[in-house]
């Protein structure tokens, strides 16, 4: 028997996920819930959802399945939950990175499932590449969430709240701060009339090189090596740019002591 | 007429160069120079080089081309210059990309072919997406070696020696320094029973976006947003790893100050 599903919401993250778990066999879209009819009814009919109703976000109390799932806006959580009276014995997660499971815990059951997709807009989201953490409260709501989430992706992981916030802080690293190093990169080649694109095959190279051997064994460059030679020339070509010089320093230092260690 | 080419030295350059350059009806390899001719020999068969002759290294003056390419390591290429008496009239060129042009000042026409390629050893170059940095001591010898880098790469541009090491700058902020928080990263996701292949996806479109709309406009993230309730979140959670919080602080503090730009 599939698992009978409710989407409420069908913003950004509703669509992709409908549209996702309408392919599968495992589960069911029995339920598009939104504020609007005519757009639940519309999209229901754009993906072809079999046997599947729209329903007025006021009476989801009627719902008779296996799993909501939220796909609300981060900040509508807590008001989504405070404001309408879910059916009993049904599954709730929301849809959030951010967000702790705690968000929901004067339901019964209940807990995340949270796509952990890239930050770009309104395109194609290819789920296949793209890992799904799931929470529950306990160990039967988290074996629920688990096979919907197997319906989304191959790659579901178990992820508490607290393993989330690292996650993102690792994407801080690895995505917000390697962008800024790009960024100084990118000023540098400029003035050599060069840009980005001429060094693009290095970027991805080093991204496959890093995920494929660990980045810890991938280091290479002057640092690693212990080029003080080359490390001074660097120095002294940055030396009136007073952040690309700190940045330089520090990180250089770090990765000299990785070498010594 | 073609352009007729020796390449002396057949480790990796030199004989992916040879490959490469064999499939072009622009250049003709004439020559394949080494101290083992047997070796040459044996080049020119595997790649069947038509109307192409082993040499040995001493007999270098004899040889009768436009472009002799000297694809030997960069820490030999003083002493080949030194040791060897080259044709007149020929150009010469080092494939180095640390090395500047002035290596080669001693002889009448010299210049720099250096295919930008990733430090990967052994695997097949997809050249297409290497950019091909040329330099010349005239105008005239530029354009030589020009013909011979468009056999090579359609991404042919003139890099003065000066700008070279500004390219590999760049590759230091972009490669080994972003490598180094990819190690940070993988580390705080191992804390979390991940690891990289969790957000592979995040760095390649961090990559992608920063290529295409610029890293500068590219910039995402907690500090370029001023969510200081995230920042101190996750100073919090690396209060006890110096490296670590050093790294957050300053690049978040440099992000930061972008958006207040």
């Amino acid at each position: 028997m599939s698992l009978s599903i409710a989407i409420v919401g069908i913003g950004n993250v509703g669509s992709h996920l409908a549209k996702k778990l309408n392919d599968s066999d495992d589960v069911s879209i029995r339920y598009i819930v939104s504020r609007d009819l005519n757009k639940a009814q519309q999209l229901i009919e754009s993906l072809s959802i079999a046997n599947c109703e729209p329903v007025e976000v006021s009476n989801i109390h009627d719902l008779s399945c296996d799993l909501i799932i939220l796909s609300v806006p981060d900040r509508n959580i807590a008001d989504v939950i405070k404001g309408l009276a879910f059916p009993e014995h049904v599954v709730i997660v929301h849809t959030s990175g951010s967000q702790p499971i705690d968000l929901l815990s004067n339901l019964e059951s209940y807990g995340v499932l949270y796509p952990f997709q890239t930050f770009t807009k309104a395109q194609e989201v290819d789920f296949e590449s793209v890992p799904v953490f799931v929470e529950g409260n306990t160990e039967k709501v988290t074996e629920i969430i688990e096979t919907a989430a197997k319906a989304i992706s191959p790659k579901v992981k178990r992820v508490s709240s607290e393993d989330r916030k690292k996650v993102h802080l690792a994407a801080v690293f690895a995505c917000n701060f390697t962008n800024h190093l790009y960024a100084i990169a990118e000023n540098i080649l400029s003035d050599a009339k060069l840009d980005l694109s001429d060094i693009e095959h290095l970027m991805q190279e080093t991204v496959t090189k890093a995920v494929n051997i660990s980045a810890k064994n991938a280091q290479t460059g002057p640092a690693i090596r212990g080029d003080q030679n080359i490390l001074d020339q660097h120095l002294s070509i940055l030396k009136d740019d007073e952040d690309k010089y700190q940045v330089y320093k520090l990180l250089s230092k770090q990765i000299a002591s990785l070498n010594k260690k």
